[in-house]
């Protein structure tokens, strides 16, 4: 019996910090678009972040990592915390009740209602932003959700304030943006300069002059032409480059003034 | 009997979420110095930023303005989230036990087990800076602390992450220098370019040399020279400056590029 009863009074609260939750804003580029990775638990219908909990022996930082890996399947990704989300009502308790009878498998009632209490409580989150190779993520990575990347500019209506955490994301990459390697990281070892413009057009949120952006970013010597080039059926075809890996780490330690 | 009971379990724990704290990095500039306030609880021997908890009906940035009003007397402060602080260890134990014992005023054993409850658990710490004009504070605000203030060159060692916490507000100040107002925060509205020049020495850890200061400064518009003079016993007068506040401010939201 008092077997039983450690059984049943095991729950999040045992593992995680209370309270305390981490969203991860993950951006991948793919054919033109920026995008960010949403996940859906089966039979609820909103698309939210992935995200989860802090163990109570590990950092936040750490707890991000491990979610990033066990959102993505892939290691060592670029992630940055960038903001505590704190409001008071930032979540909605009866969009979580909701949420919570529809993820509830048949349980125990014990159990179902250990599991109430920590859904049920007020959550802080701390907001993270990643960088990821679009091409070394393959999905679904866990059978149990839906996973999609969603093109930045057809986000919809998500989970809780999960909205207003990308906008802040995406705020404060450009209010940045010139000491994070954006570009860097998104983009695979070749690519053309107007992947990476429509990477700073995105962000910023406005049309760069093409000739204008090609001068700048080529005047600085972080990039460098390949002897290939990029072949699109039916389109013309386009230089590829390559990070000069040193000056780029240099420059984003100091600063870059692109824009 | 219930009604003392009832009293005896009020505790932080009823007032505040679990596990999270405020840390405020509070600037100010007076007498050729960059300086941060710091307190410390009467017989407790470590100095430490001020800070405090979340009450369970505020949100956390409402939180920080509270506690910065309690802990400086004024309000409508400049104030900014800036980092979590989550590291597993960032708070020792032994040393949250130490000042205990000197904090505590002698209490029924009961009120000290629930103190000891509160103040045992892990925390994180959202960090918070703020830039207060020097002459609008009166210290001590509290007198059952000791509150100063602190060149940031001669920040002893303080109390758990508390030097960390310092070293990074200023480091995501530094880094965002051309959004953060905070020459306009600091000074008092007529200032000469010399204490401007040094806020931003301070910021940047580095000289910068006089003129060019003075000529970026002046060729952005922001300040204007006053028909006035500055004048110590013994020193050369100096010309008084002021900010055009409007184009200051529009300056700020779209980034200034002075360094």
């Amino acid at each position: 019996m008092e077997h039983n009863e450690k059984r049943f009074s095991f729950s999040q609260a045992d593992l995680f910090l209370p309270g305390i939750s981490l969203d991860c804003v993950i951006f991948s580029f793919h054919d033109g678009n920026l995008n960010i990775l949403l996940n859906r638990f089966l039979n609820y219908s909103k698309w939210m972040l992935p995200g989860g909990f802090v163990h109570r022996e590990e950092s936040v930082d750490e707890a991000a990592a491990r979610i990033l890996t066990s959102r993505t399947g892939i290691r060592d990704i670029y992630l940055r915390q960038f903001h505590l989300f704190g409001d008071r009502n930032r979540i909605n308790i009866e969009e979580n009740r909701d949420l919570l009878v529809n993820k509830a498998a048949a349980e125990t009632e014990q159990v179902n209602a250990i599991r109430e209490e920590w859904f049920l409580q007020r959550f802080i989150s701390v907001g993270y932003f990643a960088f990821v190779e679009f091409e070394k993520i393959n999905l679904p990575v866990n059978p149990r959700e839906d996973t999609q990347w969603f093109d930045v500019h057809a986000i919809p209506v998500l989970y809780a304030d999960h909205n207003k955490i990308i906008d802040k994301a995406i705020s404060t990459i450009r209010g940045q943006l010139n000491s994070i390697p954006i570009g860097y990281e998104l983009l695979p070892e070749k690519f053309t300069l107007t992947q990476l413009r429509i990477i700073y057009e995105t962000i910023l949120d406005k049309k760069l002059d093409r000739r204008n952006f090609q001068r700048k970013i080529l005047s600085t010597g972080l990039v460098y032409k390949l002897d290939e080039v990029y072949k699109q059926w039916g389109y013309k075809s386009s230089a590829l480059y390559s990070f000069d890996k040193e000056k780029y780490k240099d420059a984003i330690k100091n600063g870059i003034s692109l824009f």
